[in-house]
């Protein structure tokens, strides 16, 4: 069959909408696979939902998951037409990642283009659709800006970029806004909370529902280049939270105040962070004690070889009847899977020894964006009241 | 060999800078492969680029790149460890697109986690250094900001996304700016323009060097949802520009003109776009003709079944004596290989017959990034003078 010329200009230009989805066979001029009409995610009437992959000379296609809450992958089972499957859940609605292993290789989902981006990998991205995820959707009311801001770091010697989410309205007022500081986790960079962390959707359903007050939402990138953390693999881990201080109170927080309309002082800054950011909350909230009012550590603490030295490293701070007297917020949220859980504990019996006040709340599940949007939608309402 | 306890602490949270990069098979207790240590893409002194992808089991490999120029895919050689590779080139510096077919599966290059997403494609980006990508680089320059704007569209009836670059010191100062609209092709969003296309930095480095006047840059999201566009084949391209052109007109315009400090007036207004932004860019031009002085049009005409009503269609302008009156700008670029090339010649004879004036620059190359890059660059410049 050949392709008139109405559907040869239409898929020259990528305008697919334009045309029947399985026209790229009679593009090519090849004869039709499974592969032209495969649906990847396919998410069933009861919040199954199937991966596919069109593979006819793999061995093994693995899936692997934050919905497997730490389970192992799952295998995938091969039909005659050579489309591998699997189907999961039921799953809660929510936003969630998966990546396939093929033959060993790690690999997307061919039929997805739904991804989020890390330092050094891609991860699919699928929706279960339903109320539970009212609080992170793209929702019918005023919606703030998300900026992608380029700055010249004197800290690491470089260009650095943060995303900064601005509420409704800024663009029109005089007002000034207090500012939240949020950091991401290892293996992501400034992109992670504004994509699958959904932050600025959480914030603008939050203001919109006034359940949260107006403010600037500053997302910098936390991972540090490799020339910062030198070769001892023992001082790295301190060297990256030492670098990463200096990096947000030196760099970060000095271009927010110029370039925006902040309001000033301890008592409209908040910091919060998951996992590796949430070591960098603690060492700047312990190391530098009058900069913030709120901070909030999402499934983190002291961990690895970080505690061995907080005691002593922290001691000022850690040793100050005063320490508690401004701090309106310190609140750790955590899930009760999480590997975690261990070095949290630890960081919280230290925090107790020294008689430091803090809020606790453990929630269910782990490691995961499951959690830390839900630990942002219940954090960001507490803030600056 | 087991793992020690800060390998596997920095391996869990993604903390891969501080570890070697080959630890995940002693994370995952299994045998190293060569897929640990593989480079892909890996630039060579030469400017030649190995593309390489580790696939055992797999009988057949293909490479598909902007930078091939037309040419057919090229197979990868697979050596005995199932490392399958290909070397390109030597290719001019710049930023090249490309994917893989594995075994007739399009997929990404698991190794380079750098992407260009469509609406329904992923594409892996590569970046060969040299003097010749200055203009598209990330320099030391005053960067303007670049935001996603959500906003609700009445002619669409739906959320929108579009993206704005706001020039460096839009922030601290109270300046007007002129403002130009800058259109993507089929099968990209308003994403295109500022990963691929490399728009803010183009811009960041023309005001840099004062070859451009500071500007704010629209990026709207021109591609059109299927529902507005209906069922009958040969009406959905008029249908498309047709919804473009009021959204653009009627909610685009409208909330920039709003929310930013911009310049009014047609002669503060340009306008182009590529491919299919370039027919978008026609009708907006023809169908209204009062709107924009400064008008480009990349890689483009009427084509396939457009340009058989446009003289109808367009008629009043055509035939309007004062068509070129403020038309201080109406260009065309387009490269000499470009599968449209006879969509634009038709355009230009139709421009002719009717006296309308406009200047015409051919350049080599098809219908690629390689080249909407550098006529922005040169299009930029010619603006609001």
């Amino acid at each position: 069959m050949k392709p008139n010329k109405n559907t040869l200009f239409a898929l020259m230009l990528g305008l697919t909408a334009l045309i029947a989805p399985d026209a790229s066979a009679q593009m090519q001029q090849r004869p039709p696979t499974p592969n032209d009409t495969l649906r990847s995610p396919h998410v069933l009437p009861d919040n199954r939902v199937a991966i596919r992959v069109y593979a006819p000379k793999a061995s093994e296609v693995m899936l692997s998951g934050d919905f497997l809450a730490g389970k192992p992958p799952v295998a995938l089972t091969k039909n005659e037409q050579g489309v591998w499957s699997a189907t999961v859940g039921p799953l809660r609605p929510d936003y969630y990642t998966y990546t396939l292993m093929v033959d060993g290789v790690r690999t997307i989902d061919p039929k997805n283009a739904i991804i989020k981006q890390g330092v050094s990998s891609l991860e699919n991205v699928m929706v279960v659709p339903g109320s539970e995820t009212a609080f992170e959707d793209n929702q019918s009311v005023p919606h703030g800006e998300l900026r992608q801001v380029w700055y010249p770091s004197n800290t690491l010697g470089m260009l650095r970029r943060m995303h900064v989410y601005t509420p409704p309205g800024y663009e029109k007022g005089n007002t000034r806004y207090p500012v939240f500081y949020l950091l991401h986790g290892g293996g992501d960079d400034d992109s992670g909370w504004p994509t699958i962390g959904r932050a600025n959707f959480i914030l603008d359903n939050l203001i919109a529902a006034g359940k949260a007050r107006p403010m600037i939402v500053v997302m910098p990138n936390g991972s540090m280049p490799a020339s910062v953390m030198g070769q001892d693999p023992a001082q790295r881990m301190n060297k990256m939270t030492t670098a990463f201080t200096e990096e947000l109170l030196k760099d970060v927080i000095p271009h927010v105040e110029k370039n925006y309309r902040v309001l000033p002082g301890r008592e409209n800054r908040a910091l919060a962070g998951l996992s590796m950011g949430g070591l960098q909350t603690l060492d700047l909230t312990f190391s530098n004690p009058d900069q913030f009012n709120y901070v909030g550590v999402y499934s983190s603490g002291f961990f690895g070889p970080t505690i061995d030295g907080a005691e002593t490293k922290y001691a000022k701070a850690l040793q100050d009847p005063n320490f508690n007297k401004n701090k309106k917020l310190l609140l750790f949220q955590i899930g009760k899977d999480d590997f975690l859980m261990e070095a949290n504990q630890k960081t919280l019996g230290l925090l107790n020894k020294h008689n430091i006040k803090y809020q606790y709340k453990e929630t269910e599940g782990g490691h995961t964006w499951i959690n830390w949007r839900q630990y942002l939608n219940e954090f960001a309402p507490m803030l600056f009241r």
